[in-house]
Parts: C-alpha cells; structure tokens; sequence
C-alpha cells in the first residue's frame, strides 16, 4: 500500500478491473487509510491474500521481490498470474521466473520522490509508459492479463528484454537519480551552514528535486541494477571530467562545442521543451 | 531586449517606475517585437539611449558586459548610474568599476532555459532575490537607485560580496547547469539512436531541462567564472566517484549513507519538497 501499491490498487477500483481488491501491508495504519480512502476493498494477511487471488502484484522495493516470491509460492492457485513493479527486472524475471511460470516483470515509469500510501493517486498511471519484461518462458497469458491490467490503468505497455530494460533505465533513471544524489552532497560539503543552499534557485531544485527519493529503494536498485549503472556512470565521470578539463584551460570554443551537443540532444526529446 | 533585458523594461514600464523605458539591440525584429508588445517606450541606437539615460541596464551575455561598459563611457551623463544583470561578478565589478564609478554590479536569480525577447514577461521578478555586488568604490547613491529598481520590480536584494557571489552561484546554479550538460551528453553518448531517450521520463526531464540554455551563455560563465567553478566541478568529481566505487563494489550501507545524506540536505532547502 505505497505509492505504486496504493495507486495501483486504487486506479484498479476505481476503473471495475477488478471483482475486489485486498491490500497486504505490514503497516496497519497504511492499511487504514488505504480502506477508509477506497483505495481497497479490504486487507489480509499475506497467505490469506495470495490463497484467493488471480492475479498478485508485488509492489515492494526491487530488492525484496525475489524473497517474497518465494514466501508466497505455496499459497498461489494454479492459474494466478504474479507481477511485480520494480525498476530493475533481469535478476528479478531470472529468480522469480524460475520459481512461478506465470510470473511477468513489470516497471510503471511513475512515482518520483513521494512515497508512501498518503501520496497515492488514482490516475498516476494514466498516460504513462509501462515495460513489462518476458522471457522465453513466461506463459503468454499471464502476459496478457498483466498487459490488460496496465492497459486499463490508462498506461501504454511497452515490452522489452529484461536486460535492454535495465540498461535502458540506468541511462534515462538511474544514472540522474544518482547524478542528483552526487550534486546535493557536492554542494552540502562546499556550504556546511547552507549559506550558499538559501539562495539555490529553480535550475537547482528542479535537478535535485529527485534526490529526495527513499535512500532504501534506491540503495535496492542500484545493487540490483550494478553493471549496467557502473557503465554508466563511467560515462558520466567522464563527462564531467570533460567539463573540468575544458573550464581548467579555458577553453571557449571546447566548452561551446558540449554544450551545443547536449542542447540539441535535450531538444530532441519528445516533449523536450516542456 | 532579450529574456532578462526585455522582461526588466516591460516590468518598469508596468509599474511606472520610468519616465520612459528606451530599447536598444542589434536586432530590429526584437526592438519591433518589444515596440508592439508594449515593453519600451521607443528604441534608439547605442548612443543616443546612453546619451539621455539617468539609468543604463547592461543585460548582455556575462562575457560581453566589460567590452560595452568601455564602449559607453564616452557617453554617460555625469550622474548617470549604469548596472548589469551577468551571473559571474567578481571580474566584471573590477573591471568595469574602475571606469565607472557609478557601477552597481547586479544578478537577478530568474530566467532558466528559455531565452529572446518572445520569452521575455513583465512579472518575470517579482518574488525573486536579485544579487547586488557594490564595492567599496561603489557611489551609495547609485547603489540605492539599482536596489530601488529591483525593488520596484517585486524582487528582493541581497548585499553580497562579489567574491562570495561567485562562489555561491557556482554552487547553486553553475555547477547544476553543467552536471545538466553532462549528464545529456553521457546517456546520448550511450544511446546515439536515442532508443533510451524515447523512455525518458520525468525526472531525467527535470534534471535535464537546464541543458537547453543556450550554449554562448555558458561558456561565457565558465570562462568568467573559472575558480570557483573548478572547485564545485572536483569536488563533484568526487561525489560521481565516490557513488562509483560504491557501487562497484556492492556497497549498500555506503550508498545507504549517501542517499540518507543527500535526501536531508535537500529536504533542508526552503520549499524543498515543491
């Protein structure tokens, strides 16, 4: 009952995808909220939950996926179908796929920096892009009932290798995340009493905005997410190095010549003006 | 009659806080644009706007302020006061304050990617901070006609030395806008067909909107503002390598710490979690 779970949940309610929803959460007051606020129909415990249920969505950090999976395997009805929500997904679809053949990978691309059931919405997948990862063994009817869920909450699917997915989200997710982390603490280690931070304006808080995240979850991702996240920030300390390099010597025309390039890069994106 | 020039006239002319609000730019389209819309009252050449002018506003690119002031002199009215809006002060105070000791070195905090005088609003200030950098030749005469302006125009001044000025926005607004740069350029450089880049979503969005500035501008910062940007720009090196090697080596409790580090240092940030 997070912000994915809860959102989930809700949007399905919401659009009738579903006979009832139950949440599972070992936080009772999420719980609560979640019932009072008809994000659910009602809760249980995790085996009771799972015991009734066609289709299970584990929304919990990357990390935790693979251990509930295997808590949960006995309780599951032969025909349920098991997805999951994290942003890395080849060691999850590689674990979780070898235990439960009807289990899909999944990754809503929503959130940002809120969390928790209070931030949830009815609608966050609305409108939104939604990877779901199968591999050579996933029954192609648990595809399609995943990709219906998706569909129904407004997302487009997009389906990908697991391993093209976690590169594709090191680059465009988790290297910013990280690239987000590493200004803060650069700038809070420069201005211990924060004279400087007073006057960070919008440029600054729109890049660090994210490094607001769960330092849990993304501890999770990037030891889940390792090689594919090392190229690319080997990339990313080169092209900062670059920058140094280039403002060390002066050098105008050198400096012009990268930020041209990622000026036409950043204008190339869809949307990229907004 | 660019974002910053254009705004600043059509915000004066609003608020009444000129007799008459005279344009000057190389380009007639803009001069035109400013006429019609209603932001100056007439344009005029370099000369004959300086000659008649009680106030001269400076709104060039960082670089080019030093090479205008010299140019103008010949022209100012003896208690004529001239200030300019670049975001590096240090050089351009020492410069241009030996020639004009009615110079007040000034930096409104506002503006962000876009650019022209069709960006240009007349509220583009109000509820900003604008720096202003006198020194001790500064005339406090002209001093409190530049902070009268910028009051005027809803932003607040803030005093500062030119040095500490520099080092501030090196850290808030010069370092983040290169880690933009690079950051663009590093996944671009992954992705040349830009497949990753058609899933960005909205936090490589909001990291990265900074990157479509314009390109002579900052290379203008960078040279004018090399030390202090070189320092910001290692120890960010650093921050990159530090998250690195932790992940490199699996190191969850470090990237634990790191995260938890910058996740308060941003929730410190006045209106941080907006």
């Amino acid at each position: 009952m997070g912000l994915i779970g809860g959102s989930l949940a809700w949007g399905v309610k919401r659009r009738e995808l579903a006979r009832e929803v139950v949440g599972v959460d070992r936080d009772p007051a999420s719980l609560r909220y979640a019932i009072e606020t008809g994000m659910i129909d009602g809760s249980a415990g995790l085996e009771a939950a799972v015991r009734g249920a066609d289709l299970v969505v584990l929304a919990v950090p990357v990390g935790a996926v693979a251990a509930l999976a295997d808590e949960l395997v006995p309780w599951l009805a032969p025909e349920a179908v098991v997805t999951d929500v994290g942003s890395v997904k080849l060691r999850v679809v590689e674990r979780v796929g070898s235990v439960i053949p009807r289990f899909v990978g999944g990754h809503p691309m929503a959130g940002g920096e809120r969390s928790g059931a209070a931030a949830a919405v009815p609608d966050l997948f609305d409108g939104t892009q939604c990877f779901l990862t199968p591999t050579a063994r996933t029954d192609p009817k648990a595809l399609e009932v995943v990709e219906r869920l998706w569909n129904g909450l407004g997302a487009t699917v997009v389906r990908m290798d697991a391993a093209k997915h976690d590169e594709v989200v090191a680059a465009v997710s988790h290297l910013p995340h990280l690239a987000a982390f590493a200004l803060v603490n650069a700038v809070a280690a420069a201005d211990p009493a924060g004279a400087a931070l007073a006057f960070a304006a919008g440029g600054f808080r729109d890049m660090t905005r994210i490094a607001a995240s769960s330092p849990e979850m993304w501890r999770d991702i990037c030891l889940m997410n390792r090689d594919p996240l090392l190229g690319m920030l080997s990339r990313y300390a080169d092209a900062v190095g670059r920058l140094r390099e280039l403002v060390g010597r002066g050098d105008g025309q050198g400096l012009l010549d990268e930020f041209t390039r990622a000026q036409s890069a950043r204008r190339g994106l869809r949307g990229g003006s907004g």
